[in-house]
């Protein structure tokens, strides 16, 4: 069997945003939850139910891809073709029922992620993209800002209780030379990225393959910089902390930053 | 003239959340602002044209109230009544295209705050309130959830970066002691604490009487009890640190913390 093309594979993708974004919502709005069971279970029930719905839709559409979820893993990752689903990337955040989560799906042709969504149900706001296809905003293309100087740069940095210690102080440097900074670095901020309203997002080291697939054509396809924090493309294989930019002469200055560890920054 | 009935008057506030909501939602899916002036007015422009907006209806509807905006100032704010409006909350997350923001909307009588709308208009989520009528989130009746032990509780703090040195320690120490917390402490955690999916809110002491009158009377009418850092009620002219609880016990342990400022916490 040849390998579909793109443009069938971000129908699919579309189609499992639908369906992950109509149960986000019915269990956002619908009653409360009025205590989490000792394992925590309670927090996790969208997501489960939307794995389950999408990795059925996935085996049916595409039995010959293999996919990897945040709640069930990895099934046949060895395949040319991998999906990857966080159904729900800040749990937390929708179990409070905040608005700073989002459900991402991608895929990985030979471990590099070719395809990705960011979707936030609630309010409607969908980032696709694909190879060779470019990204969208609800259907409509974006693109990342040119901003080339730190000085100029809005920053979106994780929650900063999510960095170790070593890792604080130039992430700290390079919000205090930063024009504006907001720490809603979640999964949104890389569609904020590629749509030009955030030039650098920061991720603490506590990210899998499933926080981090999606995100990368998102970026990429609007033109954006978007390594490990070892400058290392991202892949099937990636995790910990990562580190995006809207340019590549940016997310060199905030690299730089970052592996120079040095406490003194001359804006 | 006599006092228009609180019904009324909330018929009001919708109608005033409404036409923010559109406008937040127009700039929102806009297009990208390319960049910042050195006032930083691109930020504030979504504010300034919801505001100029809703107090033109007010001074029709309402020409003997009067009015404290973000934006604009206050105008008779001796009169009997008094809306008090934000017209976007988090206008830092807002301008950077993510989602923890939200349009503020209250009504204070001799300086109490006795109504009070918290929305969020991409998501199309409205808590609304007012004294006698209880708490609604989009038309259905909430209520906060009966946690008493900070053990069980869900705890919103707002960025630790806001907070002063010596509020950090005992906000720290609250965040030890909870089951769970979220750092996603804007004006939509109080709206969660009254569907009873948060048990507790704490911000730092940068807080106006335009982030803080809206929310007192959704926290009150679903059973909550919220203060400011020094245990007085909420008012007009209240400014600062405030700290919100599903149920009065919850409030007397976590204020019981704060005052106390005991660095060793023992759960």
């Amino acid at each position: 069997m040849s390998a579909p093309p793109l443009d069938t594979c971000l129908d699919t993708a579309h189609h499992l945003a639908d369906i992950a974004g109509a149960i986000a919502r019915e269990v956002w709005f619908g009653p409360a939850v009025t205590d989490f069971k000792a394992d925590g279970s309670a927090l996790t029930e969208a997501d489960t139910r939307i794995e389950t719905r999408l990795r059925e839709v996935l085996e049916s559409r595409h039995p010959d891809h293999g996919i990897l979820g945040e709640e069930f893993g990895g099934a046949a990752l060895d395949r040319e073709f991998v999906w990857v689903i966080d159904p729900i990337d800040g749990t937390r955040q929708f179990g409070a029922r905040l608005m700073n989560f989002g459900v991402l799906i991608a895929l990985c042709h030979r471990g590099r992620p070719v395809l990705g969504i960011i979707d936030q149900p609630l309010a409607g706001a969908r980032y696709a993209a694909a190879e060779g296809l470019g990204v969208t905003l609800n259907g409509t293309a974006i693109a990342a800002r040119q901003t080339t100087a730190l000085s100029q740069a809005t920053v979106a940095i994780a929650n900063p209780a999510s960095f170790p210690e070593e890792m604080r102080e130039p992430a700290d440097a390079i919000a205090q030379a930063a024009r504006m900074t907001v720490y809603d670095g979640g999964c949104l901020a890389y569609g904020a990225l590629a749509r030009g309203q955030i030039d650098l997002c920061l991720n603490g080291p506590d990210l899998d393959p499933h926080d981090i697939c999606a995100v990368v054509p998102v970026v990429e396809q609007a033109g954006g910089t978007i390594t490990d924090w070892e400058g290392r493309p991202l892949t099937l294989a990636s995790e910990g902390a990562i580190l995006a930019a809207a340019t590549p002469a940016l997310h060199a200055q905030a690299f730089d930053r970052l592996t120079r560890h040095d406490p003194v920054w001359i804006p």
